[in-house]
C-alpha cells in the first residue's frame, strides 16, 4: 500500500492508481496540511478521496487541521442541504448491516448516490456498530456510488455528533443524494441522530419480549417508520402480526407536528423482499413534509438546536474539567445520594467551586 | 383578613383563629425573617400553616429568606423520603381537577395525608393549571388531611422544579404520605416531573384523534399507568375499547428497567367509579419496586440527576445572561438558520464572547 491507511480509510472505494498518484503528489506539495482549495475542488467534483480526507481533517484534533476543516465546512455550506438524511437505529442482532446493505444497493440501483455515516461514541470498543465491520456490507462498500464512513471513535457523544453533522455537509457538497446515519438503539446517541436527520427509521424484530429489552424507552415515539426485519421463513407470519400490532399502537401515539403518521413495515433483507417499501415510505414522507413546509422547518429547528446544544455541551465539559470540581464531585454526589445534602445545595456548592476556580 | 394573602396562601385550610394569632405573634417577634426552629417544629408537628410559610420562604427571592429556607431543607432532609410521590399529567380538558378531587378524597378516606403540588411555569398566565383554580377542588381543599399548593409562578422551569422538589422534602417532613405533583401535558414540565416522582400517571380521553394532539410525544412512554377519564354514560364503551388498545400498545413498548408493565385503566370521577383501581395499581407498583430494589435506585438516580441538572441549568442561565451574548445571539441564530454559518462555528463564536466577558 502506498498510502497511510488511517489517512485515507475509504480510499480504495473510488480512486484509480493514476488519480491517487496525482492527488498524493498534490498533497506532498503542501507539507503542513491539506490544501483547502484542492480539497474543495475534489469534493465539488464528487471525488471520494477528497471527501474522505476532508472528513479525516475534521476528525483531527490538530489545531491546524481544524482550521482547514472549518474553512472547508464554510465553503461547503452553500452547496449543502439537498440530500435526504435518514437515521437508522436498532439493537445489535436486529440485522442492521444486512438491511443497510440491501437498502443501499436498492438506492444505488435507482441511481442515487449514497453515503453511510455512523454516530457511535462507543465504536472503538466495537459494541455493536456495524460500520466498524465493513466486511458485512461487502457488496455495498464496493459500489462506486456509495461512500461508507465509520464513526469517529474515542470521543464524547457531542464530539461524534459534531463530526457527523459536519460530515453530512461535506457529503452533500460532494453530491450525495441520500445520507444514512446509523446508530445503536441502546444509548443516548438516538436523540442526537434524531436531531440531525429528516427521517428516523427504527429496525425491530418480531415478537415483543426479550428482544425489546435492548431498545431504550422513548425511541419508539421518535420513529417515522418502524421496520420489522427478518420477515422470512418461519418468521414471516410472526412479523406480519407484529406489524399490525405496531401499526395499531402507533396510531395511538400523539400526532406528529408534521402530521406524518409513523408507518410499520416488514421486510426481509435476506430474501430482498419489501425493501422497496421502505424507500417508498421515505418518498411519501418527503412529499408530505415538503408540501406542508415541515421539512424546511424541521431543518431550521435542528440547526438552532445544534447551535444551543453545542454551547450547552461545551459549558458542561468546561465545568467538570475544573480540577477542584473534579476532585470533589464524587464525594458531593455520594452525600446527595445518601440523603445528607439536597441536590440543589450540592449543586450550589460545586458551582461556587467553579466560580472561584474557572479559567 | 388579618394576614397578608401572599404570605400565607393556604392558611385557611387548617389553622384556627387562636393558632393563627399565636403563630403571628411568634412571627412578629422575629422581625427580619421567619424563625428556623419555630418553623421546623411546626412542620414536624404537621402544622399546615408552618409548612405553607416554609414553602413561601423557599419561593422567595430575598437572600435572607433563601438562607432560612436552605437551613430548613437541610433539617428536614433526614425526615423526608417516606412518601409516595405521584406525578399526574394530561392536557387541559381531560378532567384533571375532577380526577384529583375524587382520587384525593379516596386517599384521605383511607387515612392518608395528601399533599397536592404543581409544576407549571406558565401558571401565572393560568394556561391550564388546575391548582390555580382551587374552587374546582372545593371539597378536597377543605379536607383537614389535605394540603394543596399552587405552582410557584413567573419563573423558569428549572426554578419551579427546584421549588417543587424542595416542597416535597418539607411535605414529607410534615408527615404527608402521598404527594401528588400535577403538571400539564403540553410542555417540557413532564420530564421534570417524571424525574421527581416514583409513579407517573397520564390521564387521557377515550378516542384517539384530535384529543391527543395536545399531548407531547414521548410522554406516553414515560407513563407507569394511563388512565382513561370520563368513562361514564355514552363514553363508557368507547373508554373500554381505548383501554384495551392502549394496554396492547403498552405491551409493545420497550420494557422498563424496573420490570413494571404500564397499566391502562378507565375511571369516572363523576360517578366515582374505578378510582380505587388507580390506587390499587400504585400499590402494586410500590410492592413490586420496593421488593426488587428499583424504588430506591430510582430515587438515588433522581437525586443525582437533579444535582447535575441544576448545575447545567445554572451554567446555561449564566451564559445567556452575558450582555455581549444576549446582544448577538439572535443575529447569530439567524445566520445559522439561513445557512450562512454552521451551528458549530456559531456556537464557538458565542462561546468566545462568553469567555471574554464572563463575570
Amino acid at each position: 500500500m502506498l498510502y497511510q491507511k488511517n489517512y485515507l480509510p475509504s480510499f480504495k472505494i473510488s480512486m484509480n492508481e493514476k488519480q491517487l498518484n496525482n492527488w498524493l503528489s498534490k498533497r506532498r506539495s503542501h507539507k503542513t496540511s491539506l490544501n483547502h482549495s484542492a480539497l474543495l475542488k475534489g469534493i465539488q467534483n464528487g471525488e471520494i478521496a477528497a471527501l474522505s480526507s476532508a472528513i479525516t481533517l475534521l476528525e483531527s484534533s490538530r489545531t491546524q487541521d481544524r482550521v482547514v476543516a472549518k474553512e472547508l465546512i464554510k465553503s461547503c455550506l452553500p452547496l449543502s442541504g439537498k440530500s435526504i438524511r435518514i437515521g437508522i437505529t436498532g439493537v445489535p442482532g436486529v440485522g442492521k448491516s444486512t438491511f443497510i446493505e440491501a437498502f443501499g444497493l436498492l438506492c444505488a440501483s435507482k441511481g442515487y448516490k449514497l453515503a453511510v455515516l455512523a454516530v457511535d461514541p462507543s465504536s472503538e470498543k466495537s459494541r455493536g456498530s456495524i460500520l466498524g465491520d465493513k466486511t458485512r456490507m461487502n457488496e455495498l462498500s464496493q459500489h462506486p456510488a456509495v461512500f461508507i464512513r465509520p464513526s469517529a471513535a474515542g470521543d464524547s457523544l457531542g464530539g461524534v455528533a459534531r463530526k457527523t453533522r459536519e460530515s453530512i455537509i461535506l457529503c452533500e457538497a460532494a453530491g450525495f443524494d441520500l445520507i444514512l446515519i446509523e446508530t445503536v438503539g441502546v444509548g443516548q446517541s438516538e436523540t442526537a441522530v434524531h436531531s440531525m436527520v429528516d427521517f428516523f427509521l427504527l429496525l425491530m424484530l418480531a415478537g415483543a419480549g426479550d428482544e425489546l429489552q435492548g431498545i431504550k424507552r422513548g425511541i419508539m415515539e421518535m420513529a417515522d417508520a418502524l421496520v420489522i426485519t427478518k420477515a422470512d421463513g418461519d418468521n414471516l407470519s410472526k412479523a406480519n402480526i407484529a406489524k399490525r400490532e405496531y401499526q395499531n399502537a402507533m396510531h395511538l401515539f400523539p400526532a406528529n407536528e408534521n402530521e406524518w403518521i409513523p408507518q410499520a413495515l416488514v421486510c426481509s433483507a435476506l430474501e430482498n423482499v419489501h425493501i422497496d417499501k421502505v424507500l417508498e415510505t421515505i418518498d411519501s414522507y418527503m412529499n408530505q413534509t415538503k408540501i406542508n413546509g415541515s421539512f424546511k422547518n424541521k431543518r431550521k429547528s435542528q440547526d438552532k438546536y445544534w447551535l444551543h446544544e453545542t454551547i450547552r455541551e461545551q459549558l458542561i465539559l468546561d465545568f467538570y474539567r475544573i480540577p477542584q470540581v473534579k476532585e470533589e464531585v464524587n464525594e458531593v454526589e455520594k452525600n446527595v445520594v445518601e440523603g445528607r445534602w439536597s441536590s440543589f445545595d450540592a449543586a450550589e456548592y460545586l458551582l461556587s467551586l467553579y466560580q472561584k476556580n474557572k479559567l
